[in-house]
């Protein structure tokens, strides 16, 4: 199995120094192919449908391994839109001369190999591979098992199509042993792989980020607060408050508890409870809550609660302060808003909670790699380091230091 | 233990909201701390003096060890310069509006709690906690044992500065436990610490890269190369080659391998022995190295070391191919230097030798933060992610993103 890694680095050096055209051309071409053979895709995903029954899934674990002919052609189109991406390699991100005449460029790079461990849905696979070759990176895949076949045909499509191109196929590479054993496997490799990517729920997060001895960015959970503050536009709260909670409940920048001030509670709470129930929300509010509105009560474990569903937490807070306490205890760092019309207290809030994107007036669903204008996204990395926040194929590049000199020694 | 770092946590919320102007006053009123209370200090380094003699420690380990008043009036120096530095907290790195009108930007803030672990030298001590300091993030430091008495002594005075100035002096923490147990117990606490820097021997950095679950950046081992290609000014390449190994032979950025291009062998080879020898650096050459001059015989081993002394060993290439691969092979992704007058050649190598710092017709001594222009030094990083090459204190923040909107949902 080493073996494999070995070739997969090798790939990587030669990925790294590939021409934004070469790329293009070629991801382009891998979307054809993934259209043109369309049907032994479907095939594959047969089996894997197969399985899945015989295995008793879910309903909604099995809609989401299926693969037909419009899913596939959006892969297709998928790989498309990655190959109009502005390419990040080479990219001159800071440069200065010394005063001896050394030049020195910061340049964006390649990282490596880059190991992606996701679960059921087979469209990562094109994804991330895609996402990992227009920056020039090797990739080496561990998806779900349940979609084992239909990954395995997804990389062989694209691999012929590198093959086709005289590049090595393992530059697209699906890891050797699909098992369990396997990630443990894979995460220990800090010789030959360079960065982690795990995506999945929170078991499988934890393990990687706890076992891995290769860097790892990992994208968690997503515990997104809305709070609202005593001095909002209170309509324009309930807006902000339903489209964080409902415009896509089951995302990981949906909102998950609500914090509202106590000096509006009893203005805000009849307004908000109305809103969402109109939405088909639940709502479990804590004890001063209760005292306003008549909904379910909340327990310690529903503030540490991602729902990905129409439930809300409500808690009533008595300031600022208490609601930041709150969102350090409880959060994910993920995104979290406040509501408010309040100069100072809005930028104390920016400034104090520590989470990947801080809101202002406005809904924390944007937290979105294509909202912010990075293109595809390679996930919501929920690290502090490396890369934070929604990611993009920049932030799967490293920088080196080039230096110009003429002949410079040290004195 | 567990409160200790709960305690420094809780610091870095406070620290990493300090004002440059109140840092720069707490970071000079150290420095003159320092020197004022420099007698406590002498006294407690007495007694780490006394522990290493009886201990049989090295006339070298025990010189590192030793403070006086002049390290003393240097360690007040130093902090001085990092009062001095730019703050890198709030910068703005980026920032865009979309076209709902939601305004993101991206700054740098802070990455929190920093763990250190460092040996011997206690000037480390205080360099280590005001980089961390400038940088708005609280610290846990873990010395040497043999400095224990003198980090305490250096550790108490500069808390004793932050609880003057109402700042809780877990900002600057020294960690409870010095022994090997205490570096286990400090990286597995990722709750609390949001980066380790190991600074120290292979074996050190290799047990903490292994086991940590907190991200770590590494400061590994130097094992830099210098390649003189064929169309190199050959009195040019020996100047670089005498300045990579002798200027200052015992640091990282010191050459350790000479690569030769075959074809300038027998012109380059007597001249870089004569200028080597006159230096006092003992040569070990490849077999065909030994065809042209008189020296000892390299082994496989001597490819693989770092020797940190005037020791060099030389390698015969056959082309750039050549040398890149044993640089590939042997190299520590630190700093490389290729000495040539080919455009074509120069470029190639700085393509694709994938170190933190490659060179062109200079010196890998320059790999430095001070002389990068940084100010004073965290390190120079052997990691690919998120900090490579020479670290100042901007590698000591990250980054989140600010959204202000005014009402934005998404649709």
């Amino acid at each position: 199995m080493e073996k494999v890694l070995q070739n997969v680095k090798e790939a990587s050096r030669i990925t790294a120094t590939l021409k934004g055209e070469i790329k293009r051309k070629i991801l382009n071409e891998m979307a054809d192919s993934l259209e043109k053979n369309q049907n032994q895709i479907i095939e594959a995903n047969k089996k894997d449908l197969e399985y899945a029954k015989n295995a008793n899934l879910s309903s909604a674990l099995i809609d989401r391994l299926l693969l037909d002919e419009k899913r596939i052609k959006a892969m297709a189109e998928a790989l498309r839109d990655i190959a109009k991406l502005k390419d990040p390699v080479g990219r001159v991100i800071d440069g200065w001369v010394l005063d001896n005449g050394l030049r020195i460029e910061k340049i964006k790079i390649p990282i490596g190999v880059i190991g992606i461990i996701y679960e059921s849905r087979p469209n990562v696979t094109s994804d991330a591979a895609g996402l990992c070759f227009m920056s020039g990176n090797a990739c080496i895949l561990k998806g779900g098992k349940e979609a084992m076949n239909s990954n395995i045909t997804i990389i062989e499509i694209l691999q012929y199509v590198l093959e086709k191109n005289k590049l090595p196929k393992e530059a697209i590479s699906l890891i050797p042993d699909y098992s369990r054993d396997g990630v443990s496997w894979l995460i220990r490799q800090d010789k030959y792989v360079d960065l982690i990517i795990p995506r999945g729920g929170e078991k499988l997060i934890k393990f990687v980020s706890e076992n891995s001895k290769v860097p790892v960015v990992k994208h968690d959970k997503g515990l997104c607060h809305v709070y609202v503050h005593e001095d909002a536009n209170l309509d324009e709260a309930v807006k902000i408050c339903i489209n964080a909670k409902v415009q896509r409940p089951g995302v990981c920048n949906a909102m998950e508890t609500l914090l509202v001030d106590k000096n509006i509670a009893g203005k805000f709470l009849p307004k908000i409870k109305e809103a969402m129930e109109n939405e088909g929300v639940e709502l479990r509010g804590c004890e001063i809550t209760l005292e306003y509105i008549d909904i379910k009560k909340a327990t310690e474990e529903d503030w540490h609660t991602e729902y990905l569903d129409k439930i809300l937490s409500i808690k009533i807070v008595d300031n600022l302060e208490d609601a930041i306490a709150h969102i350090e205890t409880y959060g994910s760092g993920h995104s979290d808003s406040i509501v408010t019309e309040n100069y100072s207290v809005a930028e104390e809030f920016l400034n104090r909670v520590d989470s990947a994107c801080v809101y202002v007036n406005a809904s924390t669903r944007f937290t979105d790699g294509g909202v912010f204008g990075f293109g595809a996204e390679v996930g919501i990395s929920t690290n502090k380091l490396h890369a934070r926040g929604p990611m993009g194929i920049d932030d799967l590049t490293t920088y080196k230091y080039k230096i110009y000199g003429n002949g410079q020694i040290r004195n």
